[in-house]
């Protein structure tokens, strides 16, 4: 995403709306961004509610014409958008761009297929500008810290998952050898797909092995889906506690440099990673 | 929570009752406590047994009636309570106060909704007296650090259900929208209800996917489920790990060598491991 | 369980008897030793294909033939056992000498409870014994450390059990009354069952909800589920990782004191914890 | 797997034959490798496919004569590197010599089994070569990392299993002699099939206890999976803690400071945390 920055318009009337739409600081600025707010979830409700047949039927009509309304503000609300940035490609372009075009698109859709309409749920990702409205900096933080440990991680679960892959496709041509087409084991996809729900200990129990030694193979898939459950947590796990064991006080306030006022030294460092400045000791308890 | 303190009346009649019932050190208090609690787990058994149609076909009057004797007894017992604390208003408002008051509640209610009876079952909650009644202040303890783990890692886990919430909603609408209404995926709220059973790993089976597309999304939703599975697990996990390993001897209790002072010696040891010191006993329930 | 010592009998035959049975040195110790675990493994496969419904038809005679064919074998075991050891008593209330009993009782007992015959298979307790002796010390060694770690952790898995118990009892009552017989939650013990099999990520299925409200609590109780299937996981591997850590090369031997000879040293001790000799600096990586 | 040095025939053709076989570095070598993948990927396909009675009952014919054409791929394949290796037979036992076996085996097998035909699918894990071709080596690090997590742990983990599978003997037979005929409970192996299925969280369904006596049981039996489910996790990620504490820049690679050559600085640290000196920038996919 790009930095807001670069998004500014220089001045005049397109300034103004800039401030409006994208900043939150201002009194218009949080009044105008808890409207969007407001009128997503309004429009989750509808899409919802109108999914539901028994209300369909009898409020229908006006669940139609509510969900155009909302398409409608959504549309002029992102075409304000492309206008008041600076540069508008790359608004458009930006992560938040994207969701903001997918979230009026469907009901376009839907006037040649009818059913995309509902995909118009994918507004729910606007929702995730709420982080930034309420200013819940320490929960950006929060996020950060696991974004970062799933993605050290990342190549640890890529080996895992492609090995699960191998394993769940040999596993269900087993099983569609075993126990075939009359116990529900109709072909070798519908038996991976059986292999995930049961390694992967969901258990839907709409195909499940019949003959002795299908159930036996079942429970040793099991076991390991048991046993190897146990990789990608110790994984993630492994990386989340490396980070807080690296700054063990991330609850009580991390470290501040004194010179250049960056956060989050280790507990045993000596100058600011960031400036190059002494750091003043630690709190006792830290050190532990 | 109220500190007791507070709660304590100055003289009088009011302070012997409020001994009795508030304090466990003096042996009535004791015996009206334990009193109390049998008194609870009885009332529990009833209406659990009240519940169950072929007891309740036989015994229905005679359960009823010993409802009600209850929720007198804890009716007087309750007022007790109001009468001999020092602020009623106080204590009415704390966590037991107000769960002292749900217990009572559901009989009178169940007068103009006769299902409410059952809610009764809510004095369980009062049984978390027991801990305080038998001065498990280790168990007390250990609540507190698993809580304090817990409250540590909120954050996280708030950030973490956000973003389970959102892939639920937009993962339900897709598989409304590809399996529909005729393989059971009957609206939004339904799909987003399977969406959960399947990405928490319960898989009740109730509504499973059909069409080829379907499977495969959905083995998607378990695999997906399977690695974030890990998430929570990784944030409590890394909490609790950095608790036990500031204070690496919570278990066996800090065993202090009197010759060097220093501390975490194995409640096996029988010398200290830094000055070689003779170490004096450990406490007999260490060693279990 | 006794330590060995106490039961070896002074000498003479019951010596002789004992040494054969009791210990795994001797060639024919040894050689009793693997016909019992044999045996056992045998008598296992007989009571478990009687079993079989198919099997019992065309094999029932002789297969009952051979069950009590073995438990007269055991029999015999048990009380040659009893008579070669110094204080009988004392090998009786051992867990082994329970484990013995027990595994010969149901054959007995099924004379007049022909059910409780499958009991018998408790009887693969007793290969228990096949750690102890395969000598494998290290196995034994591991055991011993995953059950310390259980034990270490058993107080905090006490509150974490007790507050599951108690919020699947309230989740239980509420779905309860709000899904009601006509949707299979027949009685509030059945609910409960239901709120475990949902909270602990099982979901048979043989009990869903219905209504939305209860599918809506049905969601709730899933994600909790989901998140405080965290908590045991994090107090058992917080409990391992101490250990581990505390024995970093536990895996490529442990330190050995040079005075007494005994092992798992911490890695930062300076001296012996059990005799108060100096050790030996550890290995350069062990420090890291 | 033996190193592939012994393998290198020394000259001729064969040394030919052998770097576009065996090597992935020359042009046609890597050409040749992608080639086989392809292939491999098709095959897959075509027996998928072939398993699906729709699609067989069309392209049947078709797809049966595409499987006969890779098989024969295979085979000649497998022939020349027999032919070209230094020592045929060693590589014939390697690990990938028998998988490079297995692969052709099925169709030959099917001759006489037609069902063996789908065995074809073992060719997955031919694919497992990728990784040496893409040379993954951070890929196959990580891989190496997590088997040796396993490997250190595999005697905890067999312990763990051999604990696991006792207990699922036990409480099958119980609920065998508890639920009996009539509830699907038909055989103690069924039982302990049950057994497997609720210990580990999978819960199909297919069999379910009706009697109270029944659900009680599979109450403990479930709470129990949900608190032993943590073992395995624990040791697992107890010993990825281990491993990443030891190298806690495994990541990020290991940063050094030029000026106190000290290491593990995060990956956006601009200055040495301990002399305060200008740190080099890191290597770009760092960051990422």
């Amino acid at each position: 995403m790009p930095t807001q920055e670069d998004l500014v318009p220089l001045q005049g009337w397109r300034r103004k709306l800039y401030i409006i739409i994208f900043e939150a600081d201002t009194r218009t600025g949080r009044l105008f961004d808890l409207a969007v707010i407001v009128t997503i979830i309004l429009s989750l409700l509808t899409v919802t509610l109108e999914s539901v047949a028994s209300i369909r039927a009898r409020w229908g009509v006006e669940l139609k014409a509510l969900d155009w309304l909302f398409t409608v503000f959504f549309t002029i609300e992102y075409t304000l958008r492309l206008l008041c940035v600076h540069k508008p490609l790359r608004y458009a372009r930006s992560f938040f761009g994207v969701v903001d075009l997918l979230a009026i698109l469907p009901l376009y859709l839907a006037l040649f297929v009818p059913e995309s309409r509902f995909l118009a749920d994918i507004r729910v990702l606007r929702l995730l500008r709420i982080f930034r409205i309420l200013k819940m900096t320490r929960y950006m933080g929060e996020a950060r810290e696991l974004r970062r440990a799933m993605l050290a991680s990342r190549r640890k679960i890529t080996v895992f998952l492609a090995s699960v892959m191998m394993l769940v496709i040999i596993l269900g041509t087993l099983m569609y050898v075993i126990e075939g087409d009359e116990h529900g084991f109709t072909s070798i996809p519908t038996s991976i797909y059986w292999a995930i729900v049961t390694l992967t200990t969901v258990g839907f129990g709409d195909i499940t092995p019949k003959t002795p030694l299908g159930q036996a193979l079942a429970s040793v898939v099991m076991i390991t889906g048991y046993a190897i459950i146990a990789v990608p947590t110790g994984i993630v796990t492994a990386e989340i506690a490396r980070n807080s064991l690296k700054h063990p006080d991330h609850e009580s306030g991390t470290r501040l440099c004194p010179h250049c006022f960056t956060e989050g030294h280790d507990w045993d460092a000596l100058y600011c990673k960031h400036c190059g400045g002494k750091l003043p000791r630690p709190a006792k308890d830290v050190v532990s």
